[in-house]
């Protein structure tokens, strides 16, 4: 197999792109910190490490999301092929012909414009597979030789990971911990340059646990507009808010700026694995269809695979059918684990918060290494709390901020407590002697 | 917004190679061909463009597989994301962990395992969202400056897609007609090179609905050996033949050569909405393994979206629990409608078939210009035949073969016989006057 070994070897392979884009992940290093947990010692394993509280019976999804699943599979109607996502003609022809009354794109459009001063027409709309396929398909568009992109720092790092395999650069804006986590808007401004083509903001945040207020964001849209950039706003948190700000969709200013919103169902209905996501056009003024970016997406998504048909086929019973009462619950639940988490925090000494969170499901937590005996980094934090605790926590390396630590608050009260107990613990084990 | 048009005018816009790749595939074709259509006659559209039956009753998936799927959702162990795949230990880690007692990945391994002379481990599956997303890996892990794969013509275009989006260099071997549309070998031998990293072959073929024998694949592999290229074999028809070949799993020569499995529940289980696929390492001899190969597709999935974690929660159950009776059906079903079709195509004068098709759904046939007065090509003949008779059909360019046509017998018998009669009755009202 000489020629397997030759050709990989001038490749993607493990030394290349490939391998820099798949070790940044979430995933990967979940991964290595659960290769970590001493399996033998019989404590159950904490996951503070990602936003998926569906494994926890109080946060389980509503049955009405369940029920338009089986119905739509029940129907028969939706085994087949998605006839298509790329071409508008073809969109609307796929609702008269199979999805009846209502169709996904339709109901996603509806619910989106409930909050926001114009209407989004089904057009607007593509159906991916969860957020991710949404990244994925926007990087692979604005990939280009010189291109960039800029992105926040702390983030999340699967745009880091598929930018580095498209070979698209990237240029990181801090999100300020004194200011909430607020962007620092001259730091964006020195960044950009003619060959920038967007800024992402993930609003409410990840891994900050804050949201922006309208006016930040009226402030990010006439810095965009300003450089002639447009707006990746990554909503994938939205309407997850317990404090005193409320959501609002950065499709609110579509116009005075283009903007990309990045959305599914996997956090708000608590159905992370059905994979069901949206990535839509807020753009009022017609610019992204003018400079060929929705040709573009349409003609990437044409080339990639689509969510379950049947999935789709139950969004709209899902979006019209589920009750505020569900959404109130979890989000007062989220409220009280919030304060939990910030609460028990407060107690350790070599842990720092700057910032209550007041959305999403994450905080992030600085660590004081200088009063730690033996710790390096936060990578080895993290890896030891895991092997001695089995606590499982993101290392801020891995999110762009060395030394900080982000954690879940979206997981039953009660095993909140434990681990935050365990860190606790773990902590006081391994501090300095002063 | 002038960053945004300059920086999409550098890049994959419209007219670079995201355009081209977008417009190849089937579904651009069929998009194309359904706006076509005159909507105000009223004929009911006969599909014998594509290969997805799972809307006709008589196709339809069977009881087990839904049933599976509604257990799989209603436990709620399953609407958490995917934990991982792409690292081995993990893999094992999520089998003890969420899957208990049966893992999709294990289920998948032991159902292919029995048509095999060796064994496979659940190591070696990868779940994909379909075939596409296996296809989509694997090109975009060969894909480096100056590499090239060689495909079959006719083909799926899909191959021509990705490949084109990744900037994958693609060589093309001939099937042969007059030798049931087998693989020019002499062809694949004259096209590789040091640099070509892979063969692929689609058996049971689409678009030619034929199955290699035993003989014809030891063929294959032996040819791919002496070349030190690897075999991609392309089997999501697998099972699916209705003739005196039967069909024989690539990975059975995986000791001659590594083969790169794609399969999917998609064809057999007539559920192509589902989007659930695997991608098997079929290499006893670890190959792939060493020149990282492997490697490669796990880092491109840790940076891919998932299949919907209930459907990979339903297939060990459907896997087991499908009965002989169901598949019995499905291909006596297609054994009737290829021949109805086999038959019907005789009839018409101006179109010629070179071989009874005994695989898969698909037939190719060959339009003969010189009898028809008003047809220019394949894409005329198609797009005059969805607007006048509202049946749709795959010119033969969209998969390399001018002035062909790829038709489907995978519908209803019914609808068969009248998009059949109606393709009789164009070709009559077009035919020259002799």
């Amino acid at each position: 197999m000489e020629n397997v070994g030759r050709v990989n070897k001038l490749g993607l392979g493990p030394s290349g792109a490939l391998e820099a884009a798949g070790n940044l992940t979430v995933r990967a290093v979940l991964n290595m910190l659960m290769d970590q947990v001493d399996k033998e010692d019989g404590k159950p394993v904490v996951p503070l490490g990602h936003g998926d509280p569906s494994r926890f019976p109080c946060f389980r999804t509503t049955p009405v999301a369940e029920e338009a699943i089986v119905e739509a599979l029940h129907s028969a109607d939706y085994n087949c092929y998605c006839p298509a996502t790329g071409i508008p003609s073809a969109r609307r022809f796929r609702c008269l012909l199979i999805l009846t009354s209502s169709c996904c794109n339709c109901s996603i459009a509806e619910y989106l414009s409930k909050d926001l001063p114009y209407k989004l027409s089904p057009d607007d709309v593509y159906v991916t597979c969860g957020c991710t396929q949404g990244i994925e398909t926007i990087l692979s568009v604005l990939a280009c030789p010189g291109a960039n992109i800029i992105l926040p720092k702390p983030g999340f790092p699967f745009y880091e990971s598929r930018a580095a395999f498209s070979q698209l650069e990237v240029r990181h804006y801090n999100l300020i911990p004194e200011r909430g986590w607020e962007v620092d808007l001259d730091a964006v401004q020195a960044l950009a340059d003619e060959n920038t083509a967007a800024m992402v903001i993930i609003n409410p945040g990840n891994p900050c646990g804050t949201v922006f207020t309208y006016e930040h964001l009226f402030k990010i849209a006439n810095t965009a507009k300003k450089l002639g950039i447009f707006v990746i706003a990554d909503e994938v948190y939205g309407h997850l808010t317990f404090g005193n700000t409320p959501f609002v969709p950065m499709g609110t200013f579509g116009q005075i700026v283009p903007v990309l919103t990045l959305g599914s169902i996997s956090k708000r209905w608590m159905v992370p694995g059905w994979r069901l996501g949206w990535m839509v056009i807020c753009d009022p003024n017609g610019v992204l269809k003018e400079t060929k970016i929705v040709e573009s997406i349409e003609s990437f998504l044409n080339i990639s695979a689509d969510p379950a048909t049947f999935i789709q086929g139950a969004i709209p019973f899902i979006i019209e059918n589920t009750k505020d009462d569900f959404f109130n619950k979890n989000v007062d639940l989220l409220r009280r684990t919030s304060s939990i988490c910030y609460d028990k925090i407060k107690e350790i000494d070599c842990i720092t918060c700057p910032h209550k969170p007041d959305a999403s499901m994450f905080v992030m937590v600085k660590i004081n290494l200088g009063y730690l005996e033996d710790i390096a980094d936060c990578i080895d934090f993290s890896c030891k709390l895991a092997k001695e605790e089995s606590v499982i926590t993101m290392p801020g390396r891995a999110l762009g901020l060395e030394n900080w630590l982000r954690i879940t608050f979206a997981i039953d009260p009660a095993s909140l407590e434990i681990g935050l107990d365990r860190m606790k613990s773990f902590c006081e084990r391994h501090a300095k002697v002063m």
